[in-house]
């Protein structure tokens, strides 16, 4: 869900002074390139906002997850999202259940598989994040960040989503 | 993903003493037949096990959420769930999103459209629904309990994942 950007030079500096390790020797305390984003290691507990599937190269079934405050905000309707919201995105395998589809008596259950294209997130923070759109953008495989050049694509992709503060993913009730 | 059940009249006497609504004039705290399970306001917020997608008349996308309990039990892995463990089933509209389409260039992305098929609980008490499997069944339309003819169908259906503790969906990391 979450694609290109580009960020000033002023930007990136804040950045990599923010994320200074707490155990250096740990990969899910590297900070992601350009935002100095580090993983959010309580964010599987987060509420639900919603669910989607993917085909095509994606091929995967999706959640998205908000902290606290970016789950208050869809609730409450809000247009922009307040600074501390962070959406998070978890990807499976879309994979076919033998088990349900026996019961159901045809195919057509898919479930989630195999975790795929690590987690992703979208970090709010008007002021640091001015270049795109107020936010940052993080992806972690095994809460180790991805390469720039992938962070990089996500804010462009994310830009056709303006009217809803570049979120594209709505709250389901 | 629950359907059919059978149960003692003890059980259902049982439940509906239990089931002494805090506000009988409101729909949401109707008991459901047989069971006598009332709808826990707070679904919404618990965490999320896993997602799926059924195809045939179903066609929805859906989200499989835990009380702590059987988040916990899911977690640890653990082969029965204990009392007190509670899953929850909500599901939407399975709808394309020409908004994302858009953005991928084809045609590729199902999201979580209309509320449907309300929501449905799995709660466990192995002595109080001991002729179950230890799962009391439930499902509410807008806070309303589904007709007992529909309550029937929830075991039947669960029996064939016996080794799985009745329940079909496998916690997502």
């Amino acid at each position: 869900m979450f694609k290109r950007l580009t960020v000033s030079a002023a930007a990136v500096a804040v950045c990599v002074i923010a994320s200074v390790p707490f155990d250096a020797g740990r990969a899910d305390d590297e900070a992601t390139p350009i935002f100095g984003i580090k993983m959010f290691p309580g964010y599987r507990d987060w509420r639900l906002i919603s669910v989607a599937h993917e085909e095509g190269k994606l091929n995967d079934l999706r959640a998205i997850l908000g902290n606290d405050i970016a789950v208050q905000a869809y609730r409450e309707g809000n247009q922009i999202f307040p600074d501390g919201s962070v959406i998070a995105r978890i990807a499976w395998a879309y994979t076919s259940s033998e088990e349900n589809n026996n019961v159901f008596g045809q195919r057509q259950s898919f479930v989630a598989g195999e975790p795929k294209e690590g987690v992703q997130f979208m970090v709010k923070d008007s002021a640091k994040y001015a270049a795109t759109g107020g936010w940052g953008f993080a992806q972690f495989f095994d809460g180790k960040p991805v390469e720039e050049t992938v962070i990089k694509t996500c804010f462009p992709c994310h830009e056709p989503a303006k009217a809803h503060d570049f979120v594209f993913t709505r709250y389901a009730p």
